[in-house]
């Protein structure tokens, strides 16, 4: 696999958002430290903007008020005539398509930076469309180059819809930033001071490409969401069990066939029956278990990612 | 500091309490479980009853509806004249001590166990009311006894308030079994399997009590809450900081003045100032976020337990 690089237009209207989902808490207090305060999200050739994306769910420490942010910024809640019924996430979108768009515009913003937690044991954990992947890609290269011995890993999706629903996808380019493992509702120091240092080295590689610097080809590991994976369920739909011990805290790591992925509730265990070995991702994550999801099933793929060229007379003369 | 060992009465109406939080997931799904099928809490002289305390709370995977049920249950609000607009949670109250109380009379329960998860690395917990602690004090010796290599401590506390509040509180005797840590909204195998031999265990105890077995003295150290301590906040109330990486995860472990509890979003360190060597417990709770807990202070005190003699002929001789 290979992705193309875009046209090199530098990125001059760049927004941080924390708080797309309202229990999570490092984007949440992120962005309330940088609404008071914005020096850290400035570089010599732009300005990011903080934006706290679902204050109402924010302040009630909740995911949501109505239903998911995270889920509703397609064209079609965006575009839809606005009532007093609307749900608050609906009218919350428009506001941030005001904002930061108007999706898929000329006018909108140039790139999203949506920060997110999980419960999952995920570590750092970047997550882009695969129509996006260029950019992203050096993206994610640049933050493993600047911390070595971190796992950095890009999880790469399509939308199943026909349509894109995600914060990020407001805008021309955009990526999420996942850090686990944190309860919903918890602050830890560490993943706050993590968090705060690699949104600092985003905006880095961002003011690097701004300057049009060469960023060479190099080649790494990526991971593709191929479908997910429900917990065993009763014919009520309650739980039946829940991720097994040998799975739990294992994202990123290789599931072969036969190894278990469910411990019942009555002792026995499920095993995964698939074909091939597969990477799961956000398992266990709390917020799933309404979208009936234990874990997300993902391939690794070894990509070899072209060089973003700056746009220097000599990289401009290469054929 | 000695307690004196109660009557030696059976204790033969026993309640198992889960979903008193209705995001505390071990809980919630034992006791689904155990309503299903109850035969795994049937001993030869009781079969402890299953209770989902908090059905609404857990329908929707929250704490609490209107307020937290296990500060609901005084006699203040049980004895206030019903009305419609009464809190889900005084309703749900009043239901639970018909079904277990009538909360400070003869025919309440003898025994509640109250099952807790908590974002905090607590491990093993027994939180038992420092009036009730000799029948207590021995249970968790039984359990220390039965796990050697799992820390099991005993959390003792005194209500600051006039009256007692807990779910637990409306039974002649009864306990909270805390297991952490564990996010909201998650259920870990390990942990639900170790709360299910936990439980089973707490019963066996109570069966050899039943059964008039003799439980020699023995000495053991416990934790005895001291006070709360809030997180660092600004002017407006909001947080300014979290806890030490120094102090997260390390629930039970000492506490000396001088040593980082702290760490403010601006970088700097907060020290604790007290006088003497605590024991942090409850470290960076997700729900006492809203409570104005960061952790709570308690000191490890060495008790002397005296014995608990079966009712049989040569101890009732003793004088």
């Amino acid at each position: 696999m290979s992705s193309l690089p875009g046209s090199r237009e530098p990125l001059l209207r760049v927004a941080v958002t924390g708080g797309t989902h309202g229990n999570e808490m490092c984007g949440v207090y992120l962005a309330r430290n940088w609404l008071q305060d914005p020096g850290e999200l400035r570089r010599p050739s732009f300005s990011a903007m903080p934006v706290l994306a679902n204050p109402a769910a924010t302040a009630v420490c909740r995911r949501y008020i109505d239903r998911d942010l995270n889920r509703t910024l397609t064209l079609t809640f965006l575009g839809s005539k606005a009532t007093p019924d609307d749900l608050y996430e609906v009218k919350r979108a428009r506001e941030l398509n005001q904002l930061l768009g108007p999706k898929g515009t000329g006018q909108a913003f140039d790139f999203i930076l949506d920060l997110h937690n999980t419960t999952a044991n995920t570590g750092v954990c970047l997550i882009s469309e695969a129509s996006q992947s260029s950019f992203n890609l050096h993206l994610c290269h640049y933050l493993q180059l600047q911390n070595p011995g971190l796992p950095c890993r890009l999880l790469q999706f399509e939308p199943h819809e026909a349509e894109t629903y995600s914060v990020d996808s407001v805008s021309k380019n955009g990526i999420s930033l996942e850090l686990g493992p944190q309860p919903q509702g918890v602050l830890r120091a560490d993943l706050f001071s993590l968090m705060r240092a690699l949104v600092a080295a985003i905006l880095d590689f961002i003011e690097l490409f701004n300057q049009d610097k060469d960023f060479p080809a190099f080649e790494m590991d990526i991971y593709k969401i191929l479908g997910k994976v429900d917990f065993p369920r009763t014919t009520d739909g309650d739980l039946a069990g829940t991720v097994h011990p040998q799975l739990q805290d294992h994202d990123f790591e290789p599931l072969r066939p036969g190894e278990p992925i469910f411990k019942l509730f009555n002792g026995e265990d499920v095993l995964y029956e698939g074909d091939s070995t597969v990477y799961p991702v956000f398992v266990n994550e709390a917020a799933y278990y309404e979208k009936h999801v234990a874990f997300l099933k993902s391939e690794k793929i070894h990509v070899s990612v072209p060089a973003l060229p700056g746009l220097t007379p000599s990289s401009t003369q290469t054929p």
